[in-house]
């Protein structure tokens, strides 16, 4: 049995490999082996842990290395601590694969700890384009893997380009595409209005148009967060829609956005907004298919908002490059943009599904090409 | 002034890079950081800070996060360790530029360290071929890095294939040449025979012709150190040549290589054998003019060697694929194929003067590039 | 000038030292260096820095070292992570002395630095005894330490008795009680009800009766905390009184007793109550000199409340032992327990000042005994 | 089955703690976990663990956290990094108690992650007297263990001074004493000239008189080792006997004597003496049954050497004020000292054995302690 170890740092990266995950678990040659870490470990972030245990999955470690600050500083050091912690991990482990998720410190962190460590590397979603440092640790971690999972059929060139084997890129789609297809095709909508005796705001009529906003920190723009997020608020404000706020990431710049959310409420702005520090994904994945109108800068809105049709206002440069479909209309940092975008988008109603990030099967892909790949090459060698 | 600062872990990396730190310090708009670390601030490895501060520099942060081990586990620990270490340096230093050299472990973690705070990154000797982890360490530093100084074309070439901007790209040549010209063309000889009262061993008639040995282990193939310099020392020793042996520097599987020596000394095989930890750069260019042919798989024999001529046997995988000129001869860990290529290559003669790594004046180049180069665009995008 | 360093890793901390720090920075032969860390660099613990900025101290150094997590495990790794930072701040600022503060995991982290790099130790807050981990990490300090400032009589001799040289023993009193002082004997009252302004919950009119309540964990009896402050909510609801409710500091099981507050809150129970994460001294101070009584377990209880005259409810084990005056009367974690104390202390009334923990000129006889005393003998010897 | 955690951090750990581990092992109501870490994971320092397997004993961690470069910083950011590693092992292993052995950084990081992480804690050879920071190390871990092993009765004492509750003291002797009592008593001796096949430097003729050299560096007087082993080695050569001389530990400050000793070998002064790195611990009892003298600050004088009654040296401040029999004679670093204290003892010729540091049988009671012991008082209080 092939030992394939998932390290899984944070809520996005388990909702990022999640049918992978479930698939490798089903299959009778691999056996699955999950590190749970970083931000995933920690009640604050909603306890990914307790999420995957309710979803059937046995946690083998658990490596605490987020260190408190969500400067690009504590960000550095994180990852330093990771290696530190994960390299022990694998030693343990001994693991015949790693997958590695995305492109976050944590990423990193796993990437280099097993490469030094001679273990062969899987990485999914690579050869994204976004324009933040997740691009540059995207394009390094796929330097460094073995095989190559990537989402859309431009990743899988680019991956190419970079000098990979084309024997070792796999085009499977996005795996948080098969938890979109599962949730709408299957479930019967949760969506009611209990919802909001969670978070903290006002309560939201469901029955009504409602704005979702999203949106996360630039490690790049370190520093403008704040003013970042009173502008989109601003917006939404002059609408007149209600509107349901997530709480960012904790990457470096998070703190910024935050303190801009907590002052507009303290200010008494928040009329008709609700605020959520996690969502479900069954939760955000309805709210994404019944919102007027997805605002921020968070991937979902390009990847699940191509394979559900949302309307989409993307700020900012945290996307910049990434494939999209005809659900996205960009907006700058501008309070005026952005109230136009979202009246523009908001008229038009959900569009029909496309195709660009999966088909809603890349987990059971994914597992398929684990188990029948012989040994990998671990002494990589650029093709050009 | 530009505060351009320069991260030194090793006795190589300061032999890669010092032309350009003389050239930056001597740059009226320029100012230069050392930041001595990992094995170049350790006795053991020989002080590189001491022949840093006999050089001229002004050692600025000195880090020590050389884990003892020399394990794949302990390297990608020591990565860490680094990035703590490292990312504290940067916020108190702020630099403008920070140069990073190569493609080790503390590469690795200086390139990480700065990309995280937003600190511009400008990378020696990037887009070179080798076929181990330096190779995927390199490439990834390129994805990270925004200025780039490859040495020879076709590494430029292939940085530009990786999807930088080609006007990030200078080809200024390796810095390493710029000292081999000096040594050979300034100087004169300092190779007598008190040389020898250094290291431990025989003694070596200078007089008479000898081999140059240099092995380093490869961390792709961990724990075949000890049997693959035995086949080159036992090579060497039929050819009934002398030989000056030097010590392996302190990758992952350094120990298998120091335990294979130690026990060729301990049999009593040593004979007409000089060992050294290390060598003054100098001494070794110019055992490289004067020796029959250098023997191991040092980087050394195929950048070096090319500008001074020097015939080489390159024996393994470690250099596969880095390009070279005529002075190279490549070999398997075969006792008989080592001695046969020994045998050729020592019968050619030192050759002429090939210009794939540089004409000797790179360090002059990095420093104007630095100083006319106006703001960096922080954000990096892959160009396709 | 001798160079004194003080380590600042909490708010509790800062208070514990701030008028020595004061006295040092006044001293015309003292030259005072301030390393802010742990959770006195975070925005979440309410920005130490910038209140010591405000108060006129240059911070020199600002290091992360905090993990995420605050579990037992996380709290033994941030003081790893805090061991590698300082000793690397040591390094660069070469103090005479440093100064660390009272029992908490960075006082730990500090000591242990200085004593590896044979700088002299001065010690705050020693000798007393609380029965947790913290006692154990005090005493411990003071076998490190090469200066003792306790603050209390029985402090002083348990440090004799401890094996430490009598001459190197100084019993200042608590700096704590120096800032208590000046703030009841210079400032107006800046008590008003613009205060709720800040924090969670409802309004408290400061002209009615209220209760504080001030419960931190027990890292002995870690996993208790939700059930432990659930006994003090309803205890206090039940009298009837309004209340203030502090959150827990960061130590180890932290998230247990936060999660017992926001359940609380949560299930509608929190009439009458206002919550805050962090208050002012100067706030904290004249709402102990105002409080009908004081409920949990935090050591201001039992030390400025002697000096205030507050009557207290002291709970659990946390200040088991640590000398007490006539205000304070203890109970366990029993709610009715806790009811029936805060009825009786409730009634007494603000008592007469007591002082066994200082008398308010702490900090000057600190900074007093630093700048007289000699060359301090390193190589430590018990007493017996 | 009560799971008893050893952390073997050195070869000296090892000896001091082997045969409480095989009475561990061999205990029916105990489960004997081994943690090999530091210097005793490490081929440089003569690999321990492979001992360790000889002898049958199963490692069930590995953990490397020793960091290169043996300066007081370096030895502070071990003990951090051995924080960040202990803590994650001991989340796994979860034992019921942990066994810390006597007074080096890895104690120190032992203790501090048991602690912090409620495992209780049991010491060994606690209570002694020395004068270096390991005594500050060693009265530290006192104060956080709850089982005590001390090794001398005045060490006891010295405990129960401390504040430490007399019925957790239990004199069991030094465990290091049972290995000794069992080499001198049971194995033919193994000494044979084939030794010095080992090591480097001249053979010894056994038959003929010799000195025994085992000298350490001091941390406080960092930077003198080098001048220190000088002194030693000119006064042993004086004495024109043959010479034994072992390396120095991992101690900050080996450099310097390692430095000092290498130079006293290239510069031709060796004659006549033999170094090892390492002996074996049978091997180095019989040196010292048979040398006329064994010179240095190696607490094995003081201790073994009582037992056996080697005639001894002692030099400088490493060993003050342990207890000591009439076995040996104090110096100074002085060549004229040394010399003559050196001649004196070797006229006595080898001693009566004495009992001071306990019967042969410590291993033995150690077991039965912890097997009889019930559950463990966490939350410690001071007596007094």
């Amino acid at each position: 049995m092939k030992k394939i170890c998932v390290v899984i740092g944070s809520r996005a990266n388990y909702s990022s490999v999640k049918s992978a995950m479930l698939a490798i678990k089903r299959h009778p040659d691999l056996k699955l082996m999950v590190v749970a870490a970083a931000s995933a470990v920690l009640d604050r972030y909603g306890s990914v842990v307790n999420l995957m245990e309710k979803d059937g999955f046995a946690i083998t470690e658990r490596l605490h290395f987020l260190l408190e600050g969500e400067t690009p500083t504590t960000m550095a050091k994180s990852t330093g601590i990771g290696l530190i912690e994960l390299s022990s991990a694998f030693e343990r482990l001994k693991p015949d694969v790693v997958i590695t998720v995305g492109d976050r410190f944590e990423t990193m962190a796993t990437t280099l700890a097993a490469a030094y460590m001679n273990i062969p590397i899987a990485h999914t979603m690579g050869g994204e384009v976004t324009g933040t440092i997740d691009e540059s640790i995207r394009h390094a971690v796929t330097k460094f893997s073995h095989i190559h999972f990537p989402a859309s059929r431009d990743a899988a060139e680019r991956i190419e380009k970079l000098g990979e084997p084309t024997d070792t890129i796999f085009r499977v789609g996005c795996p948080r595409i098969d938890l979109v297809a599962e949730i709408l095709q299957d479930r019967p909508s949760t969506l009611t209005e209990k919802l909001f005796e969670l978070g903290v705001g006002d309560k939201i009529n469901l029955g009504h148009p409602f704005v979702l906003v999203s949106q996360h920190p630039v490690t790049t723009e370190y520093g403008a967060g704040e003013h970042q997020i009173w502008a989109t608020l601003s917006a939404v404000k002059r609408t007149g829609m209600q509107a349901i706020v997530l709480w960012p990431n904790a990457d470096a710049g998070a703190d910024d956005i935050a303190r801009g959310i907590r002052k507009w409420r303290e200010q008494g702005l928040a009329e008709n907004m609700h605020f959520f520090k996690n969502l479900p994904i069954d939760i955000y994945v309805q709210l994404m298919a019944h919102t007027k109108c997805l605002v921020g800068n968070s991937s979902s809105g390009i990847r699940e908002g191509a394979y559900i049709g949302t309307p989409v206002v993307n700020i900012g440069s945290r996307q910049n490059a990434r494939e999209r479909g005809s659900n996205v209309l960009d907006a700058n940092y501008d309070e005026n943009e952005i109230y136009r975008a979202i009246v523009t988008q908001s008229a038009k109603g959900r569009g029909r599904s496309e195709d660009i990030y999966g088909d809603g099967a890349a987990g059971e892909k994914i597992a398929n090409v684990l188990a029948k790949i012989g040994s990998v090459k671990l002494q990589k060698t650029i093709t050009y």
